[in-house]
């Protein structure tokens, strides 16, 4: 029988002395897409819709980053730090290569995978998410949102949909289908992820050049899908036509009436557009 | 045996004592996707990867509006009443809805088609294009080569396509295949057109309302898909976002090392994008 999002057991592989926690299915001997999570969040915080679509074609590798959620270690506090432990963590588990998935925070870590570690990444899927210069949100209420304790429905909601009831209903459909899996579920992050987490965003928005803050994507060779909502309030929507136009070889996907989480909201229409990208020659 | 875009025999229709040149073919008992083309075109203006493979699961129909190439009258000299010519020529076929695709000044004018009759559309598709207060790219160049009398390919190329190696070559090889219908092929459009059509852009531009140029758009409820270059010299890319912010249901997608006529670059993966566009629910 084959494994899905609900069954897929977690694994450990140990790196430098910690153990770090993630799972592997789909079908072998193709070229994995791994999937790196937006803030504090862990294996458990992705859609099954999208994961074991995905599984259908290629394996699907989920990963909790160090002293995230079941992982060993102190949470890291630079993007550059998380991105180094992917590699690891790539070549520890003996793959070749990935297509690498980021959402929000995942998705300036797989940037920068891509930047740092160019040989170990096929193709780039960038959701919800912006460079080095990126811009946030300006509502005051995001921060506080976003550093609930424990996040709820509503917040998520708030966060990551748009505002149509038909906006809410996919909100609340995704919620449920993000809590199918009831066995074997990963730890919650520890509150430490999420003070060392916000922090690092800050400090990679800020370490853009002054003067031509964008001009560093040009070295990203690899084939890359933006995907986000038009109207995004975390990181605004304006970062990934940042990244669409100097990401050289990168096609820019915008939702209609959607933020933040548009692949959780429209998770039928991004499997397909992202299929087709991972599928081009 | 089926027709096929360099096949497909032109025919005529009358309307208010004009004659009206079109073609259609494909899979008959669907919606047909109706083209309406870039500044000056006609019929055979097209690209045959695209409207042979949109042949293939529903009808395709070309057509020549007023005083445009094979079509009498004199040609419009607003957007607003080449709409209105669209929508009499869709209800002369016998045609109960179209999903409409424009290019470039085509897509002003399906976008009007929508606006004005709406009840004749089901999708829009907006490629190179702009809402009312449009943006045209600043280079001064760009009217120059566009008033070419005969435009060539080299025209086509700076107008249209990327600046690498590849997008030139991209665009000759489009070159190519719109001149592979070599019989019953359109006249060439009049410079008339040429005279008419450039003004009816402009006048569309500064039709904008000043404080709200884009609130509008709320007013279209079909489905739409915008598709244009990241780098569009023609229509700044810039305007392709407006529409996006505005028409409530729209997806963006934007192609790299492309402009204006990144549908023509792409084919391919344009085709795939629209026929996943026109087959959803």
């Amino acid at each position: 029988m084959s494994d899905t999002h609900t069954t897929a057991p977690t694994r450990f592989v140990e790196i430098d002395g910690l153990k770090y926690a993630y799972r592997r299915w789909g079908k072998e001997g193709t070229t994995p897409v791994l999937f790196i999570p937006h803030y504090r969040a862990g294996m458990d915080h992705w859609d099954p819709i999208i994961t074991d679509s995905f599984a259908r074609d290629r394996e699907v590798i989920l990963f909790d980053g160090r002293g995230i959620a079941g992982s060993e270690g102190e949470p890291r506090e630079t993007i550059e730090e998380m991105a180094d432990d992917i590699a690891a963590f790539i070549r520890t588990i003996g793959v070749d290569k990935v297509d690498a998935l980021g959402f929000s925070i995942g998705g300036m870590q797989v940037q920068e995978l891509a930047l740092r570690h160019s040989e170990l990444v096929r193709k780039l899927l960038l959701l919800g998410t912006g460079p080095r210069g990126l811009i946030l949100g300006s509502d005051p209420k995001v921060p506080k949102v976003a550093a609930n304790p424990v996040p709820e429905a509503a917040d998520f909601l708030y966060l990551f949909f748009g505002r149509s009831e038909e906006a809410k209903k996919a909100g609340l459909d995704f919620w449920e289908r993000r809590h199918q899996r009831t066995v074997d579920v990963d730890p919650p992050s520890s509150m430490e992820v999420a003070q060392k987490q916000w922090p690092a965003v800050i400090a990679y928005r800020d370490s853009a050049d002054k003067d031509k803050p964008f001009d560093y994507l040009g070295a990203i060779k690899q084939s890359t899908l933006i995907v986000n909502g038009i109207d995004d309030i975390m990181i605004d929507t304006a970062s990934s036509l940042d990244m669409a136009k100097h990401i050289p070889d990168s096609q820019l996907i915008l939702y209609p009436d959607a933020g933040h989480g548009a692949h959780f909201q429209y998770p039928e229409r991004f499997v397909k557009h992202a299929t087709q990208f991972l599928d081009e020659q």
